[in-house]
């Protein structure tokens, strides 16, 4: 390897393996550490992260970029070497154009805004909240100001967790889908689906077995990974042979635990995909949120609470917990874990209503930065907004605009990740069901490993190689689409009402 | 405060914060890190070290501390700014003559010789271990020569651990120590004691009900700390607020946990009471191994293997074993935990005989260095002494010379500590005694508060302000001595066999 590529990629390696040290700390605050050791965690966090700042943006690394890619210039432009060199130039560019002091300030808010939202909410009270979101808020809207290459500011924010995707693009993603959606949600909201399968008295010890034991048919290998307990779950690539995913309890209501450690395994997958060859490079980690979360809603939804895979978890189910679930059978289940109902919390939603959770807030969230609506306007705006899209009233804005630890953290433009990534896995879906032939008889059979292979090949070990559209395109041949997460929605939601799809159009 | 000792504050501050990560990577990987991310965990561990020392070493900090030194000159020589600025200087001089080519050579050998051990060890296959062990002492015989300011080769070694200390004195103690300790183990090893209280069944979840309660007694608070179980015990102070001590558990043997868990927790004591404004400084530490030491045995033994605290325990083990331990009284408690009898296994020795394994220890390792053995001598020097000091024979090198990690992982220098800190634990416990008054009676009656507060107020808060003898000669007035030690262990021998204190002379 030639001499300039190796000294970038020597420096790059040891900016990685400080967010290794980082990803730990994140992943034991929320596991571990004992409550007192919160301040003094977050300022070695913070230093981390400043000393990861400081050596990425320092001009030396930008030297080195520029004596790596002019040795490139007649390399493969899809070579590893190639895209690492363009991948951390663009985020070398944009790092680089936040002024320090800028950036350690919304680092701050967001950290301050965290804590003063979790007792907001737990008070109901958001006019505490609010000075902290209006801070957070000016502080997005200072942060866009430093670039001059985006078509619009809401862009610059969006491309942090999904680059180079634009806004325009997702309105008009989203305005299809939420077309489509709030018909097929009206004509099957009103019928009702038993749901007794799946409430009722779950013995932990019982429910911990059955995690475990749906985890290893994902793939899920003690040896390199953990399963921990957390109310927010999560899951946290820390290095090669270290990804850690929690998941959370509730006696009396059985999806809670199965389903967000389906979703966090999902996730997981994705960490432990990425090849060897790009670990410990800014290339070794998912190219996106969409993706990311393509890859869990993928495995919760499409094959945790898909028929096929319903035929392997109610007599899994049955045979750990007995008494009434002694009897569960496959379609009961299947019935029971898709019912289709607005509602008003968006980390509890059905697949189809959470889509317009998030069609609202990625609405909200340009109006708030492009100065339609300002923070204190932001329970009145959602409310209207959740009445409309939803049919609901909000009865409190704790059930309302404070549910979401996002904003308050200055996460903004993070949102609409989590629907592009139902879009995407439906559009991997189609594509491995394709390629597989047997994908519903493999599922059927509890053999998860053929589809995991699949996005292995296809998703996971590319890394951050391409952005999500270009990976997607390798993958399926196309860019984002609605149609193939509605087609999928309205087969799925026909097949649990037992209306025709025909009736679900839009 | 003024500019130059500020600046140089921020600058170690960042260090230290990045300590922190460093100190949570190192717990994980022994308490929680799924097996296959080792490796990627021992170059993020290398790359934040790598980091820190070069941070450290740079010329900049090098004129920081010169400039605030500058402005201090007519400060307090014994406020926090001055102790900082010299010990922090005096760090910075050692550690920049080191070349980071040997520094980084030192921990890849060390990391490499660990793993060759563990192996070496199950199989007692010494002659697999002996190169590594071979380089780690050429190594540490090349890191000597980087110094000129040390009486001899040795010193330097012993200094990284023991600050200040030098082997003449250590040499001076530990004959002593040795011409007081062979008779008196020689009086009493051939008594049986009746060790049958605490082997049996224990089953495993009192035992950690006992832990638990005797850790509370202690001050164990779960709002700060964390108790996890390895396979070696050992404790971290990872940052304010956060102290995490580890034990292991035998289901045969009840004096594993419950002393490994007093142990560490003592070592734990101090980590959580240093003085929250030396926190995320250089002096925010213990000042030495050999203090540190002084505070778990003082924990383990002289509380928790003491007759008074003995009287809380017994009642305690009856109550939660019951059967055969139902009518345990806390004479045959006391005995059963004080029994002296020479053995191989350095970690498993009794007060008495354990000092014997460090004089060995502390003798093998200055001939290494010093030219006078070899590695390969090892094995027969090893169990001539073995031979001599505990008159054992050593059936193999397993439970013989490479017993120990130590050696393995480059750490030469570091025994010697073990057995100083007895002696200063018998130093401070006089005192304490003396400031105290009624010492005996608090411990028999479970309050191990006014102890805990003593040592905080005369040790923990203290950092590492001061060096391990300048701490001892301000909270009882002397450097480290032989005689408390001994008149200790004489009249606690005296009272667990039942022969007077005069036969136990020397």
């Amino acid at each position: 390897m030639s001499s300039a590529v190796q000294a970038l990629r020597d420096r790059l390696t040891e900016l990685e393996d400080l967010r290794h040290a980082a990803a730990l700390m994140g992943w034991d605050q929320q596991t571990m550490m004992p409550t007192r050791g919160a301040t003094a965690r977050a300022e070695a966090i913070a230093a981390i992260e400043r000393v990861r700042h400081g050596k990425f943006i320092a001009e030396e690394t930008g030297e080195l970029l520029e004596a790596a890619a002019e040795e490139l210039r007649s390399a493969d432009p899809d070579g590893d070497d190639r895209r690492l060199v363009e991948v951390a130039a663009r985020r070398w560019d944009k790092s680089r154009r936040v002024p320090t002091s800028l950036a350690s300030e919304i680092a701050r808010a967001g950290s301050i805004g965290q804590r003063v939202w979790v007792t907001a909410r737990s008070s109901n009270d958001f006019t505490a909240f609010a000075p902290y979101l209006e801070r957070n808020v000016s502080l997005a809207r200072e942060y866009v100001t430093c670039f001059e290459n985006f078509d619009c500011a809401y862009d610059a924010l969006l491309d942090d967790y999904e680059p180079e995707m634009k806004s325009s693009g997702v309105s008009r993603l989203f305005s299809k889908l939420k077309s489509q959606l709030v018909p097929l949600i009206a004509r099957v909201a009103p019928v009702t689906i038993d749901d007794s399968p799946v409430n009722g008295s779950f013995p932990l010890s019982r429910q911990r077995e059955l995690v475990a034991q749906v985890m290893a048919l994902m793939g899920f290998d003690p040896a390199g990974w953990r399963l921990d307990d957390t109310v927010h779950p999560f899951a946290s690539g820390i290095g090669e042979g270290d990804v850690r995913i929690t998941t959370r309890w509730s006696e009396s209501y059985l999806p809670m635990s199965l389903y967000s450690a389906m979703h966090e395994c999902g996730h997981g997958l994705y960490e432990e995909g990425i090849a060897p060859t790009l670990r410990r490079t800014p290339l070794g980690r998912a190219c996106s949120l969409g993706l990311h979360e393509s890859q869990s809603r993928l495995w919760e939804n499409m094959v945790g609470r898909g028929r096929p895979f319903c035929g392997v978890l109610a007599p899994l189910i049955a045979r750990l917990f007995g008494g009434a679930q002694s009897a569960l059978c496959s379609d009961s289940l299947f019935r029971a874990v898709n019912i289709v109902t607005p509602s008003l919390i968006r980390v509890e939603a059905d697949e189809a209503t959470y889509a317009l959770h998030i069609v609202l807030r990625f609405e909200l969230e340009q109006d708030l930065i492009e100065g339609r609506v300002e923070a204190s306007d932001l329970p009145h705006e959602w409310n209207t907004r959740v009445k409309q899209y939803l049919g609901l009233d909000v009865p409190n804005d704790a059930s309302g605009v404070l549910q979401d630890v996002h904003w308050s953290a200055g996460l903004i433009g993070y949102f609409p990740t989590y629907a592009l990534g139902s879009l995407i896995a439906a559009q991997l879906w189609e594509r491995a069901e394709a390629d597989l032939g047997a994908l519903d008889e493999q599922l059927a059979a509890g053999q998860l490993s053929p589809l995991r292979e699949w996005l292995r090949e296809h998703v996971h070990r590319f890394g951050a190689k391409y952005t999500g559209t270009d990976l997607l395109k390798r993958a399926v041949g196309d860019g984002i689409r609605v149609e193939p997460f509605v087609d999928y929605l309205r087969r799925k939601v026909s097949d649990v009402y037992g209306v025709a799809v025909s009736e679900l159009d839009g």
